[in-house]
């Protein structure tokens, strides 16, 4: 049995980072990362791999910074811990005992088996694996009709990158009125599905899939619960992630209603030098308080390196008040983002919100070649005036204004605040400094406190 | 004689800026703006005119936003203030009296009166005003060489823009090793140098104007210090400006060493109801404390709308810990920008500080087509670990990526926030979750502070 101060289950971003980080701060303790397989992915990577990358080795991503950094690497898989011993075993019955535990275990997709057919051969799932995602791309590239089943993030992605393939027909199937509903108030979802119906996509949103047709084993058709059928060699299920905890419950680990593992502020499971990180480890909600279910690499990360650096000592100190779910995405050409509580969500948690919205180009003039119109929704909390939320579109540089207000969330700026923010401006970059969205949009919200109140 | 409860003297963004809040949120009040010049410009849009936008109409930035609200204008010079009377003349013998009383009246560039042949015809400055630089265009147009004095934000992007034109011959002299060598250290300096001599661009840093040679009252060549001669049709010199503070002088101000107008924490003037914002008005740096010289179009319109809610009634208490400069550029493809204390302001202001530096792609994964390099440097201070200044390059996206640093200055962020700094990332947009450059500039810092105390 062979001894390891750090032993990390999982070599995803959440394995690789809490490696990296841990090991450059405890240089003399010894780490061990167990992962499955050998070759790794980019997770949010996936989707361009089925056209834009043109070949997987390109969204590559292994633990080598790890190895770098002095860690050790094993390609197998653990089957059993022993808390008390503080030991595991693994599949090809390797022992080692461990000081310190971290899962990082991730997630895996939703697999409908409400729904008939559902093991038909060609329906598929966009699975954070090497070797799955090598054989669907190999799949999809023979494809001539593929249909995509659920219009959050990742279904929208794939099926706007396999829509580039001018001899494919791709279908994308959402139960909801609007893709992405969960991360966009409708006037922007709406926006969205505008993008998408601009493409080659067949959007079928407000449809269900009632059943999974073949013949012969194989998949042939995808069939609607209003009768309509399509046409289908390849059916991909995207319809969620479940986290990967079925070997932290077996060893005695509390698990939430979400089926996360519980943790603290700094990321300790209820078992003494036990930790979880990534999908595997249950989020709250940083604006609602609540648990939540965010799987996000950006979050994945951000836990794994105050993890890292708290292994052995707490030294960085985390006033954490919860997971800020930030995200973006590029749908024909626009930038979507969305960070914080956006409409939908203050409603549901009875939070009193107020908005505040202006639109304008991102660059100034707006004659500036590139131009392309930028909007903002800012969602602030009337008594304080406090950003809780916001939702923007526009051209690539809404992919960082977006973390802009991610970090004023997090440091509890105010709309107030927020009009003497002094901001870098210029011609070929940014909005003019005259009307700045973010406050302009604060502006708005101030407008609107005071008509209202 | 007619009465107005506010007057704005200057129609440039912060005259706008604050008639239009001012008017917005005192929509009983009358309000007056007197501007020199019927049509006015994006100020930092205007070494675009020279080429990229082809047309000056296409840079026009006017008071329309503020004659929208309810403001009057009038196309005019106020040549004298009575402060005891509250009332002003103009050139054209209007006589008005007021309550409330802002300067907004800009800057004019540096004339260099102590270089032989100055006032040659066919000597240029890069003056704010539509007239002006409607000539000049006219100018540059039609001239074979071209040569610009000083190598700052203006002299870089003129001679950029000039150098496209294939068949003109641009050289930008600058005395000092690098250009933009106030908001840039020697390493990113020298980077933005490398740039330029990769353009069309005849770089001559190092290098001191001794005369403007000329015929018959008319520019012909430009003597350096080092006897070498260069022909030039058209010299533009942009080596600065002076705040307009002729007026505000006259009429009793007190003014600052830096000839700007005196002003407290909501720019009110020594006088009572007179208030100066933009060029004209002093600026304190934000983290040195000092009388600064800042003019930035951002700075002054944070300045304007902060007096714009407070003009009858301060309803916006601003903590003013100073003048943050951020600037941005984009120079020959790559954006270029900086801000607060960069390394020779804390060493002339006896900061202490320490470094950070990390560099990677703003795409993941980096094959991704578009990618390009982004680098930052990230400064604080290491006791406090509070950010206090970053310079950084790479795609367009460090133009907001530079807005992200400036409101973690000013939210007064450590870098040891920044390690849980929950960011949003997406393959077409940023750089990865596992190194989102920002943060691992923080952890950087951190390492170096273990080192070194």
């Amino acid at each position: 049995m062979k001894n390891y101060d750090v032993v990390i289950i999982g070599g995803g971003p959440s394995g690789i980072i809490v490696g990296v980080t841990g090991k450059k701060q405890n240089p003399d303790k010894s780490f061990l990362m167990i992962k499955e397989e050998e070759k790794g992915l980019v997770p949010c990577g996936i989707p361009y791999i089925l056209h834009d990358l043109e070949d997987i080795s390109k969204n590559a991503m292994g633990p080598k910074p790890f190895i770098d950094a002095g860690g050790d690497v094993l390609i197998d898989k653990v089957t059993k811990i022993n808390i008390l011993e503080k030991t595991l075993i693994t599949e090809n019955d390797n022992t080692f005992k461990y000081k310190k535990l971290v899962f990082a275990t991730g997630s895996t997709p939703t697999i409908p088996t409400f729904i008939k057919g559902y093991d038909l051969e060609g329906v598929k799932y966009i699975k954070k694996s090497y070797n799955y995602i090598d054989e669907l791309k190999n799949k999809t590239d023979k494809a001539k009709n593929i249909v995509i089943i659920g219009g959050g993030f990742i279904g929208v992605e794939v099926a706007e990158q396999l829509a580039k393939f001018k001899d494919k027909t791709v279908s994308l199937v959402e139960m909801e009125e609007f893709c992405l509903y969960r991360a966009f108030s409708k006037d922007i979802a709406k926006k969205i599905d505008e993008k998408l119906q601009n493409t080659e996509i067949n959007l079928l949103t407000n449809n269900k899939v009632k059943e999974i047709i073949g013949e012969n084993g194989k998949v042939t058709k995808v069939k609607l619960s209003n009768g309509k059928e399509i046409k289908a060699d390849v059916v991909i299920f995207s319809i969620g992630y479940k986290p990967n905890t079925k070997l932290a419950k077996e060893a005695g680990l509390e698990i939430t209603s979400q089926e996360t593992i519980r943790c603290d502020n700094y990321l300790r499971t209820n078992k003494k030098d036990i930790y979880a990180i990534g999908d595997c480890s249950q989020t709250i909600g940083f604006i609602t308080g609540r648990t939540d279910d965010i799987m996000l690499a950006s979050t994945a990360t951000s836990e794994s390196r105050i993890l890292g650096y708290n292994l052995f000592e707490i030294n960085l100190i985390r006033n954490f008040i919860g997971t800020l779910s930030v995200f973006s995405t590029e749908i024909a050409g626009t930038t979507f983002a969305s960070v914080g509580a956006i409409e939908q969500v203050a409603k549901k948690h009875d939070i009193e919100y107020i908005i505040g919205k202006f639109e304008d180009v991102d660059r100034h003039p707006g004659t500036i070649k590139d131009a392309k119109k930028l909007m903002i929704k800012l969602i602030a909390s009337p008594k304080t005036g406090k950003i809780i939320g916001s939702e923007l579109y526009g051209g690539k540089s809404a992919g960082e204004i977006i973390n802009i207000i991610s970090l004023a969330i997090q440091k509890e700026t105010t709309v107030y605040e927020l009009i003497s923010f002094q901001v870098g401006t210029h011609p070929l970059l940014t909005t003019a400094p005259t009307k700045y969205v973010l406050i302009k949009a604060a502006e708005m919200v101030i407008a609107n406190i005071k008509k209202t109140y």
